[in-house]
């Protein structure tokens, strides 16, 4: 079972994108018309292996962590919101909870390492300790809790594929979690604090520039040492040392932007983003790094949602390049450091709404798009079929 | 009934929005964290006139009209489309009619002024002539076919308000529009054809130059001279000619931009304005601007589609200054105009997916998230009912 994430991502399906595209082409609209609609509808062609895909069983699935760094002062609400957001998950009065009951897609709630001693009720239980350590000192994790919460998130995506999910939506709740976020981020991409911290829930001016001081302390701590640190020099131990994501065969499978090459540690790619989710991550985090590898592995599109989930998006395509296929993504947050995050992964989301909640919240607002995608490209009248005549000058 | 869009638009229920903006503050979420759909919710409250308002029964008008300009050669497709095209809507093969099914919205097609000598099965036949006049030569309308017009936009919108409509959508067809809309946005805007003039369904950049020569044809024979045609210098009946539209009592109520004061050709800002719609505009592009400023005085909230229906809308706001309250803008298309014509109406738009098909398509794609905005706003817990801790740093 030891590195099942290295296991390859599912191939695409050439065929059916391709015969989603030709049928494209025959559609009551000027060729190209609907746009980034379009281009949803042939890629989940290409994903689900369907010319004329739907998207019926969406599936969401909340991961919950805690986080030792806390104790650093980087968060503007107390931990104890995480354990009460899980209860107000479950009873349906948190925000993904209504947004997921308005789009009928399943709402699940995984605690895979908050404090809370005990399982709550109507939450999933797939945890190895209560709360990370404080990585500003010490590793997040040690590497059976990495392993550990790698794992919670595949059996949470295997979850979903058993209950006939088509696609899959993760979302996450931790107190201090952007931080998280931004340190895991910066380990992966060698930049400094300050270029991926910013106010998460709420901080202030000086709240972001100590939340960003305690992130270079980490990264110096574990040895991610910032490139842009260093006048923009690439530091030793980075020069020559470049991976690649895998990127698409055609634009019209991603209509995405390709990817800036990583830099990496040393190593390989993989063992630096394998020890980035161990020192400066968090459990949520690393699950759902492990559930959007699962999902690809499986053929279960991924819907990604903002500034944390990219971050776990942007390690689960180091563990295993190929995962980068199966990753929609919804929405540009207005956390400052999100937009870096998707530039390096060569995505480009579809909703610009200044959300910035988490929880899985963008996402599920962008999924009535995808359907409506699918639903023109299955449901509309080709030319023939209308008697309409087509176009060109 | 003359001048019946002069009369008052409905003033936003200050009450509702108060009351919406103090649930907004204590719901479970970090303060102003679910961005724009937390500003939708709560204009959307000063709307209906309800701190918890929804949108059970949206309704989409889809207004089709002939032009007598496409003899210049300014369009891609053949002009029986739009006959076409109507039977496409009415039997449900078309975008928009896929869609409006998909969200649960009625579709109704009128036509106000299509070359059709008699009334098509399914649709609304509301028409005082079978297509305009070429503008690039003629007026395209009499004084009472601008009238007839107008009501015929009225009418629809009393059809959506009887039948129970909460909101109001209006789509458009007819070969040759974008051209027409062009021509509305420069005699509004004091602007030279080539700032308004775009591929539309898909001509190439020959043929845009051809469209853009055709509308300063069409300007300077109407007497609506360009003040970007003259280096920027105003044009003498200009100076000192400046009207305004509403803008909103705060930004809350719209999130959207202060408008940029009109130019006007002389008289008062309606007059011109009515007198471009008659020389300049369609019949589909008048009943739009008619039907949404009914919906104002009426109090149905209008979602604005396209480059077509925005040119429409900024008609609508000179006629009736009011009317800007009662109007959401739903998508910036790829129309290259489009972004000028949201400008001067101070508006920013939900969606931007390089959609350019018009019929409604890129408001019904941005309806859902007006009720995910409304299911959130209405059925989140408050912090005191989940007994979740409130932040702040």
């Amino acid at each position: 079972m030891n590195d099942w994430w290295r296991e390859p991502a599912r191939p695409l399906d050439a065929d059916a994108r391709d015969a989603a595209l030709a049928r494209q082409g025959q559609l009551t609209k000027p060729a190209g018309s609907l746009g980034r609609l379009e281009e949803l509808a042939v890629r989940l062609a290409a994903m689900r292996g369907n010319s004329r895909p739907a998207l019926e069983h969406p599936w969401v699935a909340v991961f919950a962590g805690d986080h030792g760094v806390v104790e650093e002062g980087v968060a503007a609400f107390p931990q104890d919101v995480t354990r009460q957001m899980l209860l107000n998950f479950v009873a349906g009065g948190a925000a993904v909870a209504v947004m997921a009951r308005e789009v009928g897609a399943r709402l699940e709630v995984v605690d895979v390492g908050t404090l809370a001693p005990e399982p709550l009720p109507g939450v999933v239980w797939d945890k190895s300790a209560r709360s990370t350590a404080n990585l500003a000192r010490d590793a997040a994790m040690s590497p059976e809790q990495l392993d550990h919460a790698l794992a919670a998130g595949r059996r949470a995506a295997e979850r979903a594929l058993t209950s006939g999910a088509d696609i899959f939506i993760g979302g996450e709740m931790g107190i201090g979690n952007t931080t998280v976020a931004a340190a895991l981020g910066c380990a992966l991409l060698g930049l400094p604090g300050s270029a991926l911290a910013g106010p998460g829930t709420g901080l202030d001016g000086a709240g972001v520039t100590r939340k960003a001081a305690v992130i270079d302390r980490a990264l110096a701590l574990h040895g991610f040492v910032s490139s842009l640190a260093q006048d923009d020099a690439t530091p030793p131990f980075l020069e020559g040392v470049r991976g690649g994501i895998s990127t698409p065969a055609s634009p019209i499978d991603t209509g995405e932007i390709p990817p800036t090459p990583p830099l990496i540690k040393g190593g390989t790619e993989f063992e630096h983003a394998l020890d980035a989710l161990r020192r400066v991550s968090g459990f949520e985090i690393a699950a759902l790094a492990g559930a959007y590898i699962a999902c690809a592995r499986a053929g279960l599109p991924v819907l990604v949602d903002g500034f944390i989930t990219t971050a776990a998006a942007l390690a689960a395509c180091r563990l295993n390049p190929g995962a980068r296929d199966w990753l929609l993504f919804a929405h540009r947050s207005a956390e400052p450091g999100h937009a870096r995050l998707l530039d390096a992964l060569g995505a480009r989301p579809l909703l610009q709404l200044d959300m910035r909640l988490g929880e899985g919240s963008g996402a599920v607002a962008a999924l009535p798009l995808l359907r409506l995608a699918c639903a023109v490209h299955g449901g509309m009248a080709t030319f023939a079929e209308a008697g309409v005549s087509e176009g060109g000058e």
